[in-house]
């Protein structure tokens, strides 16, 4: 019998994916589930998105171009423009969702064996990125106690390796909530310039900001032109997740080069969602008006319940839609997994994600939970009564 | 400045994109071009494809399954029934194209320094699915005078090494247009167990059969169902190359798992495409006669007409929608960029892939070309008098 690869092996179990066999038991008892564990926003897509697909009227559903189509890029490149970031339809591929993005990212940049660091918690998938990629992870602990902010710039130092070639950040942070400041970003900026190391961020959360912070972005640092990639999305922007579409932006011309030949082996990113994602750019600025009002008050909401909840600590996110708290539990998994199993409110539970899956350290996060704040507020403050109610059947078992 | 990875650098840019620059020249010149060198045809998408992307309504674009759309998988485990083949819905996940199903496959059985072993000519883009995953093609050459029927096994059995994980068919052939017997199916098949390989199979062009010859897909050997694994796309059965929607099925459930968890780090494939494949499953008989109808007719004539080219040889294609044809040449990389740069037949030229980017081999296949019958019968006809006369002025030079 043949084997699959260690690759195969090692590739980590989604930390939100792996629950989902409980919830289906909670389901099957007849209880009602509230889905703090997954970043699928219930806001509406932008019809005009939407009716673009339904308008669109061709014979043969052809291949596009493999950075995709013009149209979509040169528009935009000037939604950026319009942002304040510099870029221009030369500097933007469209990919498969701001996935394809950082594997085209980590393959341009990373060969088998070499390291990339990562503040930790990260965004869960990047682990399943770099073991796809062959990439080594090296992580570096932000703290809870910090609201995750960088960790100090001493602390990367100490992990780079002839084999470190990136260093990637999200920004506004999953599943951290947090923003990194000018000063942060302007410390980054000095430490890939002085190793010569690439800057990846994902700032597919850069309108998601709430207490009148300004987004910094890399591509906004003069002089980092070389070292700034860019990760983009439509997914959260416009709540079009299912489009699978987003984008690697750089001014590195070697880099895009090399990104154009990832892209030409999957010939295109899909049809009809570039459609609706360059249609989405005429998305009224009342929709994200509205959006970013929704969000803010669903994270004021549930941070002042957590912060009802005995024990409990929590970060209070500046951005995206995701906050880390830490539980007065022992194990974060085994209480996640009981919550479905065993517990219910009323005929209620509540999912959430283990924090552990989104460190690479073993042994950090254990009592840590992310929740995403993307259901309604009464929703949410339902689920956090039943998590706080939890806690204590948990904890007197 | 930082340095993009070897990785990067080694990526092949494909054989039919590097020639886009110089069709663009041709193009300023005011010169028509032929396109005989891409896979993109011209046949419409079914209907009923179109209007189910038309009539999808929903109010938000959400991530679907990782795998797929579990109503999609049902539906389309029961068209593989329906064609012979034994395949369960547990046996398919949804990819973004064959492309990814060839990603995943490759990722989930070969770790990086592993090797799978291809017969050449191949789809190019191997090549850079093989450099994305690390993995190194050990290329077993096919040769136009047995129209590239398989290799002698003998020749598989000298370059297996520990490293090899995998062999990799294209069936029928892009760009060959072979069609592999049952015999040589199961002598592959005895090959591969023999050996605890994996066969990989990449049958998107199942449906593109001329001679009455039946399709033996890899999904139909007994006592396989560990080894092999299919490839499939939706791209060419309907015309929707842009969707870009394929799978990946397999029996065994070991490999299945990892290639899941290679889906999930991804979160889903496109879903207005999944609406449109769907949907596609639909499609009725009189569509395929009539495409495979046009084809044959197609291929007739293209071969017909290239037997008019004094010097030239070709393999005439059993399946799929190219062939490769050798020419009185003797380079047609520099022949093809001259088609495009220099030469026109009254205000109208030709393009063709010159097959050396389809060998691994270095130095094989250099007077060779592929063609693509995707045009009209009198569009060939034209395009190949072209070639005749071009061949002419070219050899004259």
């Amino acid at each position: 019998m043949p084997k699959i690869s260690n690759k195969g092996t090692q590739m980590p179990e989604s930390p939100i994916r792996k629950l989902v066999p409980f919830s289906e038991i909670a389901k099957k008892k007849g209880n009602k589930v509230y889905h703090l564990n997954i970043g699928q926003p219930d806001i509406k897509t932008p019809e005009v998105a939407m009716n673009a697909v339904k308008n669109f009227d061709i014979k043969v559903l052809e291949y596009s171009h493999s950075a995709g189509f013009e149209s979509y890029r040169t528009k935009l490149s000037q939604f950026y423009k319009n942002q304040g970031l510099p870029i221009n339809f030369e500097d933007i591929i469209i990919t498969t969702g701001g996935s394809e993005a950082l594997l085209f990212a980590m393959g341009s940049t990373m060969d088998p064996g070499d390291e990339i660091i990562i503040p930790e918690p990260f965004y869960a998938n990047y682990n399943g990125f770099s073991t796809a990629s062959g990439v080594n992870v090296v992580p570096v602990i932000s703290s809870i106690d910090t609201g995750f902010a960088l960790p100090p710039i001493a602390d990367f130092e100490k992990l780079i390796t002839p084999k470190t070639k990136a260093i990637l950040i999200c920004n506004p942070g999953n599943p951290t909530g947090y923003l990194y400041s000018k000063e942060e970003m302007m410390q980054l900026a000095d430490l890939v310039k002085k190793h010569d190391l690439f800057l990846i961020a994902d700032e597919v959360y850069r309108e998601f900001t709430y207490d009148g912070d300004i987004h910094y972005s890399v591509m906004n640092i003069p002089g980092l032109e070389e070292n700034a990639i860019m990760i983009d999305s439509v997914s959260k922007r416009y709540s079009m997740c299912g489009a699978r579409i987003g984008c690697i932006v750089s001014k590195n011309k070697e880099l895009m080069a090399a990104a154009m030949k990832f892209a030409q082996a999957r010939l295109s990113p899909p049809t009809f969602a570039q459609v609706a994602s360059e249609a989405a750019l005429d998305t009224p600025q009342s929709y994200f008006d509205e959006v970013i009002s929704e969000y803010r008050e669903r994270r004021d909401t549930l941070i002042a319940e957590l912060h009802k909840i005995e024990g409990a600590k929590v970060a209070t996110p500046k951005g995206a839609f995701y906050c880390i708290a830490e539980l007065p539990i022992e194990n974060a998994d085994d209480f996640a997994r009981w919550l479905l199993e065993s517990y219910d409110l009323d005929g209620e539970t509540v999912m959430v994600a283990p924090a552990a899956g989104f460190y690479s350290t073993p042994g950090v996060g254990l009592n840590q939970v992310r929740i995403a704040y993307v259901l309604k507020k009464e929703e949410l403050i339902k689920a956090v009564q039943i998590l706080k109610e939890a806690i204590v059947v948990y904890n007197a078992k």
